[in-house]
């Protein structure tokens, strides 16, 4: 099919002020891109939906595979604890391929259901077993990153590699990650405490040499940012590491980014690193909440991430709400951080914010990605029938963020 | 069955601090109530669950059975704008028993499957709906209390009583109700804001004639606190209003209490009045986050509540969830308030907590009611053979929250 068009309620934000919709219309496809969107048949063959929502596929900027095993497991303790008690715990288990071949696919499949068509995936530091999830997330439809993940110091000696080991294992895992064609590497330094100078600046060198994309940690936890001031005395601040290591950049996912101050704030803005905001994480782990408003007015890239295991969810729809939950609370603590995000805008960094890292992506505009993923909604209140496409899209997100989606397309392509 | 036994992993709260937990257990029933947990089987007739998790059922202190249809709908407004914008419409086709009968069918229905089982709700103004909503929460196996909603000032037309009327039928509702045998009436007088001084005192009267409890709302907003000291100048806070009128005690449920001062935290420590507390409603509409930690130490009364639908949710499993994430953002932002709540502080106060306001019901010790949930877990990680019966409950609670329980008990009768 070069070209289609999929028949339904189509929904989707190019501006983060508000919502754009056609109620049955079609969604106009082809060669993989959007064509338009249009109130009238334009004579594609065309793929009915039955009244079901049509909305942009969603970007998923942050998330740990080795962790979603135990995701909603071990909330009662922060980001430092729980790293040592239970995730690296987790994460040494995945030297083992026949446990990795069953954890991977639970967490493959539960992507392959949701309305996430892009991701920036944290692997653990092996090499092989990273290269089964690329392949798992490439087989369930998903396009994006996936990081073979470095640590050289302050980690338990199962998950701490030679520095030269790291480096070498890195280029291996680039270069044999060649035949996927969605799934491809990104340098994934896990954070600041756990990569060495040394680790810091080859990775660097490999990122230039392969033209890769980075992703990691920045600004999550108060005790995490005060140990990155011990361990680089010569930064300005944690968001300077990276910058220094030049690791920042339109190529850039910095994940959390909860506690960035204005120089940091400026910083970020000013590269266009993206920023992986995470609300469930932040929760979790007592990190605390980013003031997503002034990221916003300061012009920094955000999308939305679940941030599994520290995130409690693989659905980007929980996500969205908890994005505008916990906004409310920020709000309501410090009115300074700014008004709280409304729902189109959440919904707009999860398709079309966040999605701009991988492209063009996340909107119903004429040569995206066609990524679009369609929403059974018949389940729904009795007020159903006198709510536009965009409330039942809200009510979906809030009621029924877990449940499969209906249909699922990447680049065109149907995934599920 | 007079006596019998359910086998499964039994795990409930005695104390909020702490778990206890059987595995391969029999919760041994007698009469409705509690005889004991064991490890051998007593002799008694035997249900097996094949595995599953034996919880107790959890309590409700506060929800809007006229709300559950807009429920994860218009979250860009604070408590007053969302009231008047959407509440209060949707409020006033409560007055037409057709659409009643639609919309609390399946609002009865999405309880019937919860891990609920006991309530405390709030309806409308309109006595004949409200009496088909106690009939549907009867027929859905639930046990607690529904109440005729009064207001007759600072409402719109369409839901403002005389003052007269309401009263009358206030008593017309009680009378009216007398054939269950599971829900019984509450009076309910809305809030401050929405009930005269003359109304007030009628309800008080109406609630020492037929020795009634009550519940209302306190504390929710700022603005609405501030509209309640310029009604009533003379009372010394909010809580001083339902003092004043003889409506807090043992038998009064406080629903959000965000903003207790000292003096009123005091003053429902003191009372033994308890504290709905809802932690998706206050983070939804803006509201702010419960210092429960604080009222905890007061030694308040405490149980959780979904709101519905200021809370997007009716699952008392993402209510835990909440009640823990939103702590851990309070403690964040003011240490004072105290430290994050634990799971199992949360599971104990939507359990035993909350369920101390029916009787004695929500745990399983000997001579409680005989309340149960089954909770069907064999959809799991991969973890699961290494978890605890406790993990394994943390772990359901946090991803399925909305799934259907396997089977429920109420007063030992088996009601799902």
């Amino acid at each position: 099919m070069a070209a289609f068009s999929i028949h339904g309620d189509i929904v989707w934000t190019e501006t983060k002020d508000s919502f754009r919709s056609i109620e049955n219309g079609y969604l106009n496809i082809k060669d993989g891109k959007i064509e338009s969107v249009s109130s009238e048949n334009p004579g594609y063959e065309t793929i009915e939906t039955d009244g079901a929502l049509v909305i942009p596929g969603l970007s998923d900027l942050h998330l740990h595979a080795p962790q979603y095993a135990f995701m909603g497991l071990y909330m009662d303790e922060e980001l430092l604890d729980w790293l040592n008690n239970h995730t690296f715990p987790e994460e040494g288990k995945y030297g083992n391929m026949e446990y990795a071949e069953k954890a991977y696919s639970a967490f493959a499949d539960a992507l392959r259901t949701s309305p996430t068509t892009r991701v920036s995936v944290f692997g653990t530091i092996h090499t092989d077993t990273v290269l089964l999830l690329m392949k798992k997330l490439e087989n369930a439809g998903l396009s994006g990153f996936a990081g073979k993940v470095n640590m050289d110091r302050n980690s338990p000696d199962y998950l701490t590699e030679d520095t030269s080991v790291s480096v070498k294992e890195t280029e291996r895992f680039i270069n044999e990650c060649n035949s996927f064609a969605e799934i491809k590497p990104i340098i994934t330094p896990r954070f600041v405490p756990s990569c060495s100078d040394g680790l810091m600046e080859a990775l660097s060198s490999i990122r230039k040499k392969y033209n890769l994309p980075v992703q990691s940690h920045l600004d999550e936890n108060l005790s995490e940012i005060d140990w990155v001031k011990e361990l680089c005395p010569w930064s300005r601040n944690y968001a300077d590491v990276y910058r220094h290591f030049g690791m920042l950049g339109e190529e850039s996912i910095m994940a959390h980014s909860v506690w960035l101050d204005s120089a940091e704030i400026d910083l970020l803005a000013s590269t266009g690193t993206y920023i992986a905001h995470s609300p469930s994480s932040n929760m979790n782990l007592s990190s605390g909440i980013a003031p997503i408003r002034r990221y916003l007015e300061a012009g920094c890239n955000i999308g939305l991430a679940t941030d599994v295991a520290g995130g409690s969810t693989i659905s980007m729809f929980r996500i969205i709400e908890d994005a505008v939950g916990v906004s409310k609370l920020r709000w309501r603590f410090d009115e300074k951080s700014g008004s709280p995000l409304k729902f189109s805008e959440a919904f707009y960094l999860a398709s079309k914010g966040g999605g701009s890292f991988f492209g063009k992506t996340g909107s119903f505009e004429k040569g995206y990605d066609a990524d679009v993923v369609v929403l059974d909604d018949t389940e729904s209140t009795v007020l159903r029938p006198e709510l536009s496409a965009e409330k039942r899209l809200e009510y979906y997100a809030y009621r029924h963020a877990d449940k499969p989606v209906k249909a699922k397309f990447l680049k065109g392509k149907r995934v599920l």
